[in-house]
C-alpha cells in the first residue's frame, strides 16, 4: 500500500522523468536498506540521573562551542578525549581547545570582513538524543543543525546539519566525552553511514 | 500596552494595506483564541525515570525513521499501535513497517533521479517535548521539523514542520506508542488544531 | 594546527579580499574571546527529577506561546515573574498575559491580510537546555528558533533565533520562571552577550 501510494504520487508530480526512473527501478536498481532486528532497550534504575547529566553535558558543549569558550569546550572531554570532525582529529584537551582557537580566528576574520555590519552569529542546535548507559560508560547519538545570519540583513537562516556519535565515561561523578565524531551532511566525506547509528 | 505597541509597529511596517485591515478589525473581525484555565501540573516520584525513557523512545523513533530502519521504527509502537500521518493510517507493526518501506522506495527513486549527485539526506528533528505520565500510560506532545539538502549543491535548508500528539503505554517495562498522530503544516488538512494541544 | 588549517581554507575560498583581511589581522585586530576556567559541574540526587520537570515547563511554555494560550503562558511564571523580551518588560501574570493578547492581535491582523490563504503558523522550537539546580531555585539556558510559513505557498522556512536566560523557583512543588530574558539575534539591541551564558 505504502509503495504504490507514493509511487503514484511521484508519477503525478514528476511526470515523464519519474516514469523512466521507475522503469529503471523495475529492471534492477537495488533498494536494499539496513533493517535491524527489534531488540528491547533496557534502562536501569539510575538511567534518569545519568541521562539528565549527559543531556546537560551535551547542552553545555554547545554553549562552549558557540561562545568560543575553549576551556569549557575542552572540559567536556576526558583528559585523553578525541574530537573527530570536518577539520581533523584532535586528541586531549590541549589539542581540542586549539580547534576552538582556530574557529575564533576564522570568526574574527569574518567579523573584520563584514564590518561595519554587526558580527554574524553562528549557532549549533542539538536535538534527538538517544542515550544508552552501561555503568560508567555510555553511548550517545544526537542531531545538530546550524542557524546563521551572515548576510547584509543579518536575517536568520538554517545551514549545515548532521549528527554526533559519542562515547562517554563517568569520571569522578562527571560524565565526559571520550570520543565525539561529528558527521556533517555538508561534506561528501563526512556524511552519515547507511545503517541506523542508534539502536 | 501589548496590543497598541504592536499594531502601531504593523502600521509602520505594512503601510496602507494594514491600516485597512485594522479598520476591518475595528468593525468586527473576531479575535477569540483558546485560553485554558491554569491548572498546576503534577509529577509523581517516577516522573524523571518515565520521562527519560520516553525521550529516548522519541529520539530512537527519529533515527529509525530517517535511516529507513523499518523494524526498529515499527518497534517503537505497541503491537496494535496506530500511526496517523499525511500518507494515511497504519495499524499494527506490519502495516507501520510498510510505511517505511514506501518511503524507502520514494527515496530510492529520488536518488536514481539525482545521480550522479550523492543521495540527499532528509532528517527529522524533534524538540519541545511535553510529557504527562499517569501510571503505565502517558501523553506526549512534540514539535518536529525537517532539514534537507536536495539541491544541486547539497546545501542544507529547512523544510516542513508540525507536531506530534502521541499516546503511550508501558509494556513489560518498555514505553511504546499506542497512537502517534502527525500534524504537518505543509498540508491544509494536516495543520494543527486551534486549541493548545499541551496542558 | 587548527588556525593555519582554517585560514588557508579561507584564503582558498575567499581569495583576494580575505588575504587583505588576514593582513589586517596580522597588524593588530584583536582576537580575545571569553574563556572560563574549567569548573566541574555538580548534580545532587534529585537533579533528574528537577530537570525533567523544568524541561517539561520549558516545553509547555512553547505550546502556550505558539497557541496564544495567554493564561497557560502566564502560568509558567511565578505570580511576580518577569518577562524581558524584544517587545518590552512585563511583570506579573496579568501583564505577561497581555503580551500574548498583543501577539494574538498581531496574528489576527496578519491572517486577515493574508486571506483567503490559510493562517500562517509561526512556531518556536526550543533546544540546548543547560540547567543548574540549587535547592528550590534553578538557572536555565536554552536556544530557540522559529519556523514559519508566511508566504503564498505556505512553505516552511526558518527565521529568527536566539536564546533564553531564565531563573526559576519551585513553588508548592511546581517549577516556575521568576525571570525569563529573551535574547534575539534579529535585533541589534537583543543579541547575545559575548561571554558564555552557560557554565
Amino acid at each position: 500500500m505504502g509503495i504504490s501510494f507514493r509511487l503514484t504520487k511521484l508519477v503525478n508530480q514528476g511526470g515523464k522523468k519519474l516514469l523512466l526512473v521507475l522503469a529503471g527501478l523495475a529492471t534492477g536498481v537495488c533498494m536494499v536498506y539496513a533493517a535491524s532486528t527489534l531488540n528491547p532497550v533496557s534502562y536501569d534504575g539510575s538511567y534518569a540521573q545519568d541521562r539528565s547529566q549527559i543531556e546537560d553535558l551535551e547542552a553545555r558543549y554547545m554553549y562552549a562551542l558557540n561562545w568560543l569558550d575553549a576551556d569549557s569546550y575542552a572540559g567536556t572531554f576526558t583528559e585523553d578525549g578525541i574530537l573527530d570532525w570536518a577539520g581533523g582529529v584532535a586528541q586531549g584537551r590541549t589539542e581540542i581547545a586549539e580547534e576552538i582557537h582556530g574557529m575564533a580566528a576564522t570568526f574574527a576574520a569574518e567579523e573584520a570582513a563584514d564590518a561595519p555590519l554587526r558580527p554574524a552569529r553562528k549557532r549549533h542546535f542539538i536535538t534527538n538524543m538517544a542515550i544508552k548507559v552501561d555503568g560508567d560508560t555510555a553511548q550517545s547519538r544526537a542531531y545538530w543543525f546550524i542557524m546563521n545570519n551572515r548576510n547584509p540583513e543579518r536575517a536568520g537562516y538554517s545551514e549545515a546539519y548532521g549528527h554526533y556519535e559519542s562515547s562517554l565515561r563517568k569520571v569522578n561523578g562527571q560524565w565526559l566525552f571520550t570520543k565525539r565524531k561529528i558527521y556533517n551532511e555538508e561534506y561528501p566525506d563526512r556524511t552519515a553511514p547507511l545503517a541506523n547509528p542508534a539502536w
